[in-house]
This record gives structure tokens, sequence and C-alpha cells, in this order.
């Protein structure tokens, strides 16, 4: 993999784009053995690439595919692979369809985008203007000595199996891709996997990522390390996130049912172990799961917010469709409109405190009064890094949830900055949720 | 820069130290023109080791030192450079040191920690086991004709510099550090960085992030095209992210206060031409810019959001301290509280719709009135992927800002996903405030 761009070398964005594709990679049975990145500079790209194409059986560069004179990417791999860049007219009505409905002219410097190297499969952009693309090279050779040196190693075990398959993988594949993720990732996953999987065949190999919270990672490790521990056609990892705890299944196999098979068995051990802990698998979050259930249940929920200043709320509606069950919130960040919006009594702030169960627990009846939700959901808390006492300190939060026939209020003190403090405040706040909702144990 | 372990290659760690160091270096004055990352693997990593002593003057590696056989840096350096390892007996006290407290024998995996090669300066490691250490190679040649063909290229600024000032450096350096951030990033500042400033003397290189909003990257590329265009002791690089376009100005020169010169000098000419719509600098967020104005100006903002669905009050909390100048807000996802909560009309909604300058209008109205802040900041819009239609398509969106004197509606029409847009709008909520605001424009 190459990345691309002076930013990324400056350390002025980090680069998330290789750790994303390492990993789907993976996941599509191709290892990855080297990740490059240069700045916006012809030369050093040209000669990245070029080492690249010596080395490896795959080659993929992300970034520099915009529309700006720093954009090197295009030009350099048409000089590169001496493929000659032609107008894609589909890419380019593509682009111009983009500009219309913003009522403006379509930029000559966005013209260049639609410029692809011959023989190149493009990948469009459904999110930015620079589309991706796919170039093959059928028994092409490295022209240089430095690569003919590099090209004497022992192929590797992805390349064999390659090569043993599919003539037209048997020699080069550069994959050129946009920088941001938001462009890229969508494109990784409904252009290039795919066709890599078509061209790999054979050996399969499958990854599952059970999602838990409620527990710190130590308190995982030590339910599961049985699971940590093993070896061979099954493995099991541990990540941890600011209150959320991944397992990584990986499974290898002949076939995808054999594979299928043996994640499902490691699975199983994993929901004996710490099942009311697993809120979803892979791609599902907790606000996704949650609004799942509240639709399934056919509830509303409304959220009364202090420390986390929105934050709850954010995560609900990221859910397209949230406005199903979601009727909105307070945000209330001063005592006065505690009072006011969410009828949490003088006395109550007076005696607790603005951080007290007792406030918690007033929010979510106040905000499930206010608004006629099934549910109201608080959070009050002190995320700091001000505003902790010796009874009262940073990390300290509550959490309450307010239901048909009761509420239920939770105390906890996290770790951590401000930032961290407020997710997993709205990590605990949707989790009290998901376990107060029918059907969220037996997923 | 080498970046080493095969977590990184995989993704599941994204590597940030390499975005740190070269951030750090460059204010050293110190270019990084090329990283790589790979596995745990001695051959690979060999091989990088010396094709980076071939093409730079300073070469260093993250990671891969610590006790167990998958850290493979110390003995790989070893091979790659003919050091021989010592047992460094300071260290090695300093890591029996650690193991004392915790009333635990050091294993003796360990004592390999306590290794250095032949004449290499140790970086004490304050939090891990892993010393760091730097290597110095008075007058040596790289070997093998591989680096060879690479050392013809012409020597960068950097290198010409170094070897004119400093013969130690004239040669090559290769630093080694612990992968951990919390145990890299003190050794960089307290030993790596002083050290590397004693030898390269004089020059400065630093840099300016101008961030802008309100227009896109091609806008703004149009504007500044010159700025852009520019060589030689000053640059300027533009970065584009959902709703905000960066322009970072690099300079050089013999001492700090010329650089900071030339840095001004760039900067004056960019707000010449889009001043309006920068809003601040390096690591300054909209978000904080709109609080350190209204708390200069003494005012109460209070926000009622619809499509950003709470992400505009959770941007504003973000920056501590918030509660002095943001009282809170109403999330108004379904029509019913849009009424009840903010006295939007039945009438207004039956005739314009939710997404619409007249609701727009009336629930900036009404959160003002409701909270009694001095300012109501609301957006409506529909951020996707369904709920489009003809005249009102995905990406419509309506910020209104209700102040003590009259209201103000803006509307736009942003491309991207659910996600894009959402920021997007959220931006434009934040800027509308941020211009109306006295002393944002004098910034």
């Amino acid at each position: 993999m190459i990345a691309v761009g002076t930013e990324l070398l400056l350390g002025f964005v980090v680069n998330t784009d290789t750790a994303y594709l390492g990993k789907v990679l993976a996941g599509a049975g191709i290892g990855c053995y080297r990740q490059v990145t240069v700045g916006d500079n012809p030369a050093r790209l040209e000669e990245a690439i070029q080492a690249a194409l010596g080395r490896a059986d795959l080659v993929i560069t992300c970034g520099g595919l915009g529309p700006t004179v720093d954009d090197v990417t295009l030009e350099t791999i048409s000089r590169a692979t001496g493929r000659r860049l032609i107008l894609n007219r589909p890419i380019l009505r593509g682009i111009e369809a983009r500009f219309k409905p913003l009522g403006i002219r379509m930029p000559g410097s966005n013209r260049r985008q639609a410029l692809l190297p011959e023989g190149a499969v493009p990948f469009p952009n459904k999110v930015g203007t620079a589309p991706g693309f796919m170039l093959s090279f059928r028994g092409r050779r490295p022209r240089n000595p430095l690569q003919r040196s590099e090209r004497s190693r022992p192929k590797n075990e992805i390349s064999r199996r390659f090569a043993a398959r599919d003539d037209s993988f048997s020699s080069k594949i550069l994959v050129a891709l946009p920088g941001p993720p938001v462009e890229l990732m969508p494109m990784v996953e409904r252009d290039l996997i795919p066709r890599l999987r078509r061209l790999s065949g054979g050996t399969a190999l499958s990854s599952r990522t059970l999602k838990l919270t409620g527990a710190t990672e130590s308190e995982v490790d030590a339910k599961v390390r049985r699971l940590l521990a093993m070896k061979g056609a099954a493995t099991v990892g541990i990540y941890a996130h600011p209150g959320q705890v991944d397992l990584r299944i990986t499974a290898s196999g002949k076939s995808e049912r054999e594979v299928r098979g043996r994640i499902a068995a490691v699975e199983k051990k994993a929901r004996a172990r710490v099942g009311r802990l697993i809120f979803g698998a892979d791609d599902e979050t907790l606000e996704g799961i949650v609004g799942q259930l509240l639709a399934k249940n056919r509830k509303k929920l409304a959220v009364a917010e202090s420390c986390t200043g929105g934050g709850v709320a954010e995560r609900i509606t990221r859910v397209p469709g949230s406005s199903k069950y979601f009727l909105g919130g307070v945000v209330a960040y001063s005592n006065p409109l505690k009072e006011k919006l969410l009828s949490v009594s003088g006395r109550t702030l007076r005696r607790h405190g603005a951080v007290s169960a007792q406030t918690a627990r007033a929010m979510a009846e106040g905000v499930r009064g206010l608004t006629g939700a099934d549910f109201g959901l608080s959070v009050t808390g002190i995320a700091g890094p001000a505003g902790g006492t010796k009874t009262k300190p940073v990390g300290l939060v509550y959490v309450a949830l307010a239901g048909p026939r009761r509420t239920q209020v939770r105390r906890f003190l996290f770790s951590g900055d401000r930032a961290t403090v407020r997710v997993k405040a709205s990590q605990a706040a949707l989790d009290l949720l998901r376990l107060h909702l029918p059907g969220a144990r037996s997923r």
C-alpha cells in the first residue's frame, strides 16, 4: 500500500486508510507486507510505485486523486506504468451531475478527474468527485535493476495462490483509491473486495467481531482468556476502545462454509461466557441495535442530557430512519433549564446537586413526561477537566431510564479525559436502555 | 521513518507514532520524506533499514523493542549495521528497579532489553522497560548496489545542511524508539529532539494551518491559486475535510524569527483573499472560536436542532467551560416537539414543511424565547439517505440565528452521505453565529 500526501508525512493528518485496508484485505485472504507513505512529490511517488510493483502482486495507492495541482497520483501512475490518460465520458457525466443540483458549474479542474489510465476499470465515487480505478498488467515485468534484485526473493503464499489460479492476477494489479475515508471505504467494499475475491478464489479466510460494552478490557480478558490463547485454524483477538471491547474471531478453511462453522463454534463459547456484554457484531453499532429494539417493540424514546451535551441524541440520530422511534430531547446544560423544561425541582438540585442519582431520575422522568415518550433516558455527570470535587470527582456519571412502570438509575466512575468520559457516559446510557428492551439478550 | 509491527499491517492498531514524529521533526527543522511500515519480520525489516540508511540522513524506527519473541528490531538493527549487542549495566539496573516495587522478579526476557548496539547512546524509558537509542555512523557508506543506485539522487536540502554543519551528522544517524505512544512521546521530547537540534544547529522550519469554512475546496483553490503555486522558502498546501478547508503555510529560514516573518507575510496575503472564510488556525476548532467570541461578548446561546440531532450542542459542549455561555437546547426530531417546545406553529409546518426557511426561523426564535438566551441557533434539513423529494432533495439544510434584533436564515444544498451532510450542517450553523459575533473578522 502506498499512502500519498505531504499532510501525512507532516503528521497533520493521521493515516487511517491503510489500517482499514489492512483489515478488510486480511478478511479477503490477502496479506499486506509493506506500507509506504510519500508526499505529493511525483518523483518519489513514481519510485515508490515502481518498487512496489516490483515487490508485490497487488499495489494499492490511497490519496492524491483530487482536483488540485497538489494531486499527483493520476499523472504519476500514468507515467510509472506507461498507460496514457483517456477521458472517461460516463465518469465525466457523473461528476457533472454532482454539480448540477448545487446550481454551480463544474470547475475546469474537476474535468481532470474524469481522466483514467488506458485499460483501467473505474470505481465510481458516490461521495466525492474523484473516481478510483484498477489496472491489470498481464505478464508485465519490472523495468529497472532495483526491482529485479528484489524480485528474486521467494514469492509469498498469496502470490503463489493467485499465480496458480488466475492468469490476469499472475502478473500485477494496481489499484488507485481516493484518500478521504468516507470516499475510500464504500469503494473498497463495493468495488475492490468483490473483484479481488473473484480473482483469488480458493482458500477462505474470514473474521467476525463481537462488540461488548459494560466491562473493561481486563475484565473481558479474564473471562475469555482460554479463547484468547487458542492457536490454529481459529483465533481470537481482543481490542479496547473507550466504553467498548471488541473480540475478533478469525478463522481459515477450505471453504466459506467450513470457515463460518469454525467462527460460529467460537462465538458460541464467547457468548456462554460474556453474552450479556455483547451488544452486536461486525458493523453494528450500539445506537443501531438500540434503534432496532425500539422499532421492534414499537416504543418511542426521548433523552435528557447534561454532561454529554447532545452526544446521546447525536448518536441515536446517526441511524437513518431513527425518526420512527426517536422523538427528540433536551440538552439541559444549565440548572434553570433542568428546572424549567425537565421539571427537576429546585429542592432536588439544591439538596443533591445537578450530578446525583436524584437529578438523573428527575431528568429521565421529566423528559418522558414532557415528550410523551415511552422511555426517558438521562445522563448527568462531570466530564472534566474542571468541576470535580473530593466527593464528586471528574468521571462521576449517573444515567437513568424512566419507563412506564419504574425508573432505574446507575452510577459510574469513568477514567479518561473529557472526550473519553463523554463517550463512556453515552455508551452506558444506551446500554442501560438496550438491556431493558425485550429481545436484547437473545441476539 | 520505519514503523515495525504486524498489528499495524493488519490494521488492528492505527499508527499514530509517525504522524506525531512528523509534526515534531518538522518543528525542529527536519523534513520527513518517506514512511515505511513492515511487520515483525527480520528479513523485511533489515531490508527496510538498509534501504532507508541508503536514502536518508536520519532513520527512525518505532516499535519492536519489547521483551517478546515478536520483537525483532534490536537484533535486526544489530545485524543491519554490523554493530554487536552489548549489555548496558545502568539500563539493566533501571529495568530491575522497575520490577522491585511490583514485588516480582524481573523475567529473563526483560534482560534482553538492556542490550544495546555497540556505540549507541541510550534513551531511558520512564514508562515502560524498553530503552530507545541513537546510533551514529561516521562516513559509513551503504553496502549494496540497490542503495548505491538510489544514493546517486541529488541530496536533499536537509542533508546538505547537516553535512555542512556537523561531521557526526554528515554520515548517518539511526534512532530506535519503542512503539507505544506513551513511551515514545516523552523520549522524543526529552532525548531525541534536543540532540537533533544540537546536531543540526541553525535552520528552522515551521508551519501554520489556516482553517476555513463556508466554501468548497475548489472555490478556495481558485481564490488562492497563486499562493498554492509558490515555490521556495515558503509554500502553501490545501487540504479538504467535510465542511472545512485547511491552508497550511510552511516556511524555512535561518532563524525562528525569519520563519515566523515568512509565514506571517503569506498569511497576510491569504487573509486578503479569503479572510472572511478563515475561522481559526492550528489547533483551534470552530466550536472553540465561537465559544471564545460568546464569552468575550458575554452572550448566552441555546440551540434547536432537527437533522443534526444534537450534533451542534455536542460540538459546543466539547469545549471545557462551555457552561459559561451555553444554556442548552432542544433536539426536536419530531414535529409535535417542534410545536410544543419551540412554539413552531402547526400552520407553518403544514404550509412550508419541517424543512423550510420559515420553520428554521421559528425554531431559532422559539428556543431563544424558551431559554432566555441572547442567541437562538437552529438547524433543520434532510440528511438522507431517504426522505428527499424533487423540490426538497437530500442535502437541503436551513440554518437560522435569532438575536436580540433580528433573525437571519441561510439555505444550503450539501453533497455527501448522511454523516457528511450532518457535519456540514453543524459547521454552517456554527459559522453563521461566528460571522454575526463582533470580533470574528478581526482575528
